[in-house]
């Protein structure tokens, strides 16, 4: 496996492939080749400046006689985290928030509307190039890399007055733009348990709301059932002024019915803000959200970390293998996957990024309108079948000779 | 768009790619490389003179101490129809039993248990190479590219004692196979009305039970639903000799739901006769049938046909375009999806084929085990929100500012 340092499918394909290969390979993996973003040069600038990523690209829906586009500009962000994982918390949230400020500022200089960041983005994921450096302090990220609490637990915070929210407050009004900030929320006025959560932040500047993960992973390293519960807040959609927008954290993209819930109650954008690693996923990322942007008619922008996580005490991964002091590296790659089933490329593998993407929402009413998959759902069918398979006594069909 | 003539993604990234970046993008395109089978000698030769492609790989799983693997061997045919479609519906109908009967003998020498043909198989389609040929008779396949009945509905037969199901327990008999075989189902014993119907036969001969489509598209060419209705045997699964399998016929595979309650029923093996073509759902092909594999922890086979149909009258598709005597080719591509995100490639995109591909069952509870989907799928949550959701006065959750 070549790892971390093999950048992306899209460089190596367009790399070795003759054009007319070339656009047979996109059309077959990717749906109709996208328009890029003629986006200002001191974004790119400014980009290159601070060491990150930038690309844009443009999905396209027909005309209509009587509404107009209803054009979006959306930000998906991957980064590491800038300071050495050993720093104090309350450093390595301060050296977050500047990281994410400078990205979002070339964010309004592209126009964005909506922004959102990764799983648990201000409980930092350290890293060190693809370097291999042992800490001697563990390097935090959300918990599912190590079975400690503190100071792991300090990173959580009230998800409608933390600092975090006050932060991304005063982004969302400066550039009047909403900002989904997923993060590790401590719920003070229920028992003070946590929560992994996204908070939606209107272009305002008001907290709009918070919606939770609603499925939590018992996979490998990813033990985070072990510090907070399946979300209870259902599946909200928000109202922005840009469009209809949900979150469906990380493990959930696995489950094709929470993202169908999302889009049932009327969401055309729904962001999966993930922190998942190589060996583990890689090859369902290009799949799964790309398939729930197919089946549900709507946009879906999937995001994943960058990075190496290091521990300094040796672990066991439940796979058979020896201990050792890592769990891999998180792979970047973060898209936009349309309903009509074209996406972005994605993101690099290893580098912080940012990727803008153009959309026009009356896309997932024209897919709609010629797919139907909505209207030949049959969810009745599907309620009943599915009240009746979770009962204790449920036989299943099974047809037997 | 290079058509029907580019004959396969994997053969242009084999051609094109150096080694090492042909290994990465087969990691995070397929997963895990799959091993060839290697398949006897004869069966090429069988294959080669028959002038259809054959191909096999493997799927394995761990070993484990209290179960022997459990290994099956699945056979998925795809093929175009061998006469002019001007020909008398009982001579085309016997002209393809003696094609499948000759593949059917190739997949036995291949030891295959389970075999299963595209949709709707006896009502042939059209092809003559990618000559563009005018016939002068409507060249038959499922109704979706015409709006004519006669003679169409001539294909129609009876699921239990039809001529077709009746040719497939001789099949299935001879070769110790189970057979499933989607045909166009006449039901006398409910006013004469058609099906879109899948009849699953048990390697002993006898015919084990049959399943409907669920979904009808209303996609475009495809308006079948003038001519059946969604299905109403539910989601049943057969218990065979060599494991239990469930039947989604093409459309269904848009519809996460629907694979998913052949799961919740015990699926271990879904296959997907289809019948797509290029234009409307190439790249959605290589994402929907791989999700469900991994989404339920199951085998998935997708079965799509090749070929070009014409006919004599121009009909406009719904698409802005002017009347035209085509809807385009069916790429075939079928391929094999496995639990763990791994699949096989696919077949050509225009040549009849076989793929053969030994599965081992014991990877879907090993891969439900890991990554635990069901175990996290809430089920209760999502039939009870369901079961809101469908009703006429349901207020979705939008949060307002």
């Amino acid at each position: 496996m070549a790892g971390a340092e093999w950048k992306s499918l899209e460089e190596c394909l367009e790399k070795h492939l003759p054009l007319p290969d070339l656009q047979e390979v996109k059309r077959v993996l990717y749906g109709k080749e996208l328009r890029k973003l003629d986006l200002p040069r001191e974004a790119f600038e400014a980009a290159s400046r601070e060491d990150f990523e930038l690309q844009g690209y443009a999905f396209e829906a027909a005309e209509e006689q009587l509404r107009r586009p209803r054009i979006v500009h959306v930000g998906l962000v991957q980064n590491r985290i800038p300071l050495p994982a050993n720093a104090p918390v309350a450093e390595q949230v301060s050296a977050l928030h500047r990281r994410i400020k400078a990205i979002v500022e070339v964010a309004a200089m592209c126009g964005v509307n909506i922004i959102c960041f990764q799983e648990a983005w201000t409980a930092g994921l350290g890293h060190a190039g693809h370097s291999f450096q042992i800490y001697t302090t563990p390097r935090w990220l959300k918990p599912s890399g190590q079975r400690e609490k503190l100071p792991w637990t300090e990173f959580a915070e009230s998800a409608e007055d933390g600092p975090t929210t006050r932060f991304c407050q005063k982004l969302a009004k400066n550039h009047d733009m909403v900002v989904v900030s997923p993060i590790l929320e401590r719920d003070s006025e229920h028992g003070d348990v946590l929560w992994n959560t996204a908070v939606v932040i209107s272009n305002s500047g008001a907290v709009l709301g918070k919606t939770r993960k609603n499925h939590i992973p018992r996979v490998g390293d990813f033990n985070e059932s072990t510090y907070y519960m399946e979300g209870n807040l259902g599946h909200p959609v928000f109202q922005t002024q840009f469009g209809r927008i949900a979150v469906n954290i990380c493990y959930g993209r696995h489950h094709p019915l929470n993202w169908l819930m999302y889009s049932i109650n009327g969401a055309e954008i729904i962001f999966n803000p993930s922190a998942t690693i190589g060996a583990l996923s890689e090859s369902l990322w290009p799949i799964e959200a790309r398939n729930a942007a197919i089946a549900n008619h709507c946009f879906t922008c999937a995001i994943n970390r960058v990075g190496t996580e290091h521990f300094p005490n040796e672990f066991t991964s439940g796979d058979g293998k020896k201990a050792h002091q890592d769990f891999g590296y998180f792979y970047g790659s973060s898209y936009v996957a349309a309903p009509d089933s074209s996406r972005t490329p994605g993101l690099s593998r290893s580098r912080d990024g940012l990727l803008v993407a153009k959309l026009d929402l009356n896309l997932c009413q024209q897919v709609n309108d010629v797919w139907n998959f909505k209207m030949t759902g049959r969810y009745e069918m599907y309620a009943r079948e599915l009240a009746e398979a979770v009962k204790s006594n449920y036989s299943p069909t099974i047809v037997k000779e």
